[in-house]
């Protein structure tokens, strides 16, 4: 693709400086672009990058000396970070899906697939699914029977989105993620180790686990507009209602989400999180990598809990909370300095012991 | 689908008060129910929930006033969380696959397959492999040469199952799910530094790491019956014998079993546990979500591990544990309060050596 | 497959006692061993299983009276470990491919593929795909466009590797495994919460988190030789220069590695490891199961961190870490150990501050 330094400035809303009619093809990073990248050079530390690389054109930090770092064209942006979406969605060529449905896939007459698509070899489409318009579907994905998905959708390579699934406008399904597994739900005809576990806060119980039936999901899942489902993620059917995810909501690889909980709103769920059954996750929350949540928790609106976070019970609206268990988290950072330090603490106390008791012995 | 309220009790081995010939066509939660629904209202907390829904019938708790709550059929069970189990599996419609042998299926002709069997579109069965009867395999799946799976199996989209696996009746395997890869175990030729830092502790290590060489893994997975593999789970085959799954054993999604592992009978574990190889899990033990467990460890049975717990040496049977390391879990509970109160702790100890230390000056 | 126990011994490079022609069908442990099997018998323990078993040949250690314990043949080796690669090499059937290209896979016409191939069932391979010599693809991998593997590759059942990725020789692919998917990059219109509180770490924030804007995956996955890739693991693509994966480093199942990653040579990452954006791994670093790296960090050559470690900041080379957060190895045992002994720790401080104030008193 090629693109004038005034396109990229107006889709990113920015202001050209120099040359606007100068064609680049791609971007690059400062040292390594050559003379058709736009050099993403958006703060101070790229100067001397900017100098060994070969660019003619960079986006630069406000107040840069374009002119004296050797360029022809410059874009400035206020908020460079931001600036980064648009000019990657402007410059992303997507996946090549050729237009219209591939012969070898299956899809059963009374599917319904809207204007534009565009459907790859081997994908599997099952009876009375509804799907909007311009959906791109890579090959081998699985779309099964009564499943409702919007406009716009992009479904990579090998996803799974099971029976009765709804999803809204815009979805972005990375490779292998599966929507609509059955929950993990088993039962004992008595009362088994765990819940007496629990009950008692791990002291001895006196129950043994039977073998365990199976509590079937006849619930759904039900997915929001704009929601990212990252590569091999998983979310479970909810057992009599839906598990939900709430518009914009984002999840990352090897992220699991288990029967029944309840996403909100702009959260984003980074790589390897899981959360337990029955779990509510307020709106606009940040989980960092491998955080896990327990289940019948409620975390409320806004909180952010950095990587690798165990949620082991509630955590109040606005908190940022890290470790395990999680802990606000300045208190986690002191703790775990003085945690270091307990070798030399239990030294100090041992002395202390034997001074007083000294003391006390002199006396 | 609809079911008597005569039906639905009979498969609880449960008491109907009111109408028996009452229909509904599906569950709900109370408050959602509709006029056809059957609302499952367990517990006196959904009394307000009965009230505001539409349903005619539901399972209420022992003692309820069902005509009272407007109702007229309603169901009594002893234990509501098992009575659950029944009643799911006679409404979970399982997924659509069309009996017989869907065309596009590419099934080596020496494979044998059993009677009532239903293969998805893009099925691929090796040489030599024999499937039990009333199979249901669902798109995608894949069986690799001289694998064996019993009875009533049920194999969603997507399921990679390698060479030589051999898996007893009742078989759930959820998308994505992959029993039989390689095992992951690399050698160097010298003594690695891995070998060196556990032999010694941690403490600094002379060895350095050449370049990894691969040992193949000529075991196979030994699966029992009753089992469940989770969505996108994986196990791994033995070095030389095979890896191992006890009867009544499920694993939820993501769940990493590693080569030579041996899992035992009505064990669970929850999603993102990972246990490394060789190590022996007894039977009825329960891994919360994202418990690790190292190699070469054994587990004891009726063990319970909390959430993320991460257990580096042996655990003795029947113990309850939580934490990382994993401890007793009464006593993660206490030494977490504690570690969030050392910074006071720190403080007091500094104000006694002072006070002590006063007091030796002031002699 | 029938191998002379003279053929093993020169697979290994190792000395043969007794009769080098005895031939064996596959390899066992000692005490399960027939009399076609080589029994693994490298250690003084396996002395018992020996006579249990009905070896006839086996892999002894050094200084074994292998005419004592029953022997016909024997093969010793001076580092049994590393004989375990060359021998499962040897004995390792390997998947079952027909040679050629499967009918049904979808190739583009466009894509040049190596002599020697074995591609499987429904295979799909994009525009521009150049694949070496000896490739062995199984059934329902996905290739896209433009995207390079070297020769000798082998790529297990729905294996998906995305656009523009390129790939040394002698790649093992497991089943699921994802190279190439999207980044998980996304901003806010103006800074976030999540910005605000990694820079006050973590007190209060006034920022309320936006609606999420996609920041798109311009950038590649760069993957050396001699590489493996887990089951269902996962790399994303850069966000403008390409994530990098460098010779020898092995991927186990489910392990996940952000946009931008750089990973050194010879790395060991264990299953349901998690590596954040923009970090940087060295060479010959060894992280444990469920190892989590956070974003823009630097880990040292030679690290080795153990199971379940959580890196939240940079790593000197050279350290054997374990912990959350990470510490060394030798400091965690013993603060865990502490750890447990806080409570009592705590009463001492209490009679210590009774004792101290009572004698203040006294005074």
């Amino acid at each position: 693709m090629r693109y004038t330094i005034e396109e990229i400035a107006a889709a990113l809303d920015a202001t050209v400086l120099g040359a606007p009619g100068l064609v680049v093809t791609g971007a690059a990073e400062p040292a390594e672009a050559g003379p058709d990248d736009l050099a993403l050079a958006m703060d101070p530390k790229y100067s001397d990058g900017l100098a060994r690389g070969g660019a003619r054109a960079a986006i630069v930090w406000e107040g840069a000396d374009w002119q004296g770092l050797g360029l022809e064209a410059a874009i400035v942006v206020p908020r460079p970070r931001y600036a980064m979406s648009g000019l990657t969605r402007l410059m992303d060529p997507g996946p090549e899906i050729a237009p219209g449905i591939h012969p070898s896939a299956v899809i059963d007459p009374s599917a319904e697939i809207g204007e534009g698509a565009a459907i790859g070899p081997f994908v599997v489409i099952g009876a009375r699914v509804r799907i909007g318009r311009n959906a791109r579907i890579a090959n081998h994905a699985s779309i099964a029977e009564d499943t409702v998905i919007g406009d716009d959708a992009l479904i990579h390579a090998g996803v799974r989105i099971g029976a009765r699934v709804t999803i809204g406008d815009r979805l972005f399904a990375q490779p292998g993620a599966v929507a609509g597994a059955d929950g993990f739900s088993f039962v004992t005809p008595d009362k088994s180790r765990v819940e007496e576990a629990r009950a008692s806060l791990g002291k001895e119980t006196k129950a043994v686990n039977a073998s365990w039936t199976r509590i079937h999901s006849l619930g759904a899942v039900e997915i929001g507009d704009d929601v990212e489902l990252g590569a091999n993620s998983c979310i479970d059917r909810g057992t009599i209602r839906a598990t939900r995810i709430g518009n914009g909501t984002k999840l990352d690889n090897l992220v699991h989400v288990a029967h029944n909980c309840l996403i909100g709103e702009d959260v984003l769920l980074c790589a390897l999180v899981g959360i337990a059954g029955s779990t509510k996750i307020g709106n606009r929350v940040v989980l960092g990598g491998q955080v896990g949540v327990g289940d019948n928790l409620t975390v409320g609106d806004d909180v952010v809990a950095g990587g690798a976070t165990k949620i082991l019970s509630k955590v109040p609206a606005g908190r940022v909370v890290l470790g395990y268990p999680a802990m606000k988290m300045e208190q986690f950072i002191q703790a775990s300095q003085n945690w270091r330090r307990l070798p030399r603490l239990m030294e100090d106390v041992r002395s202390l012991k034997k001074a007083v008791s000294n003391e006390d012995t002199d006396d």
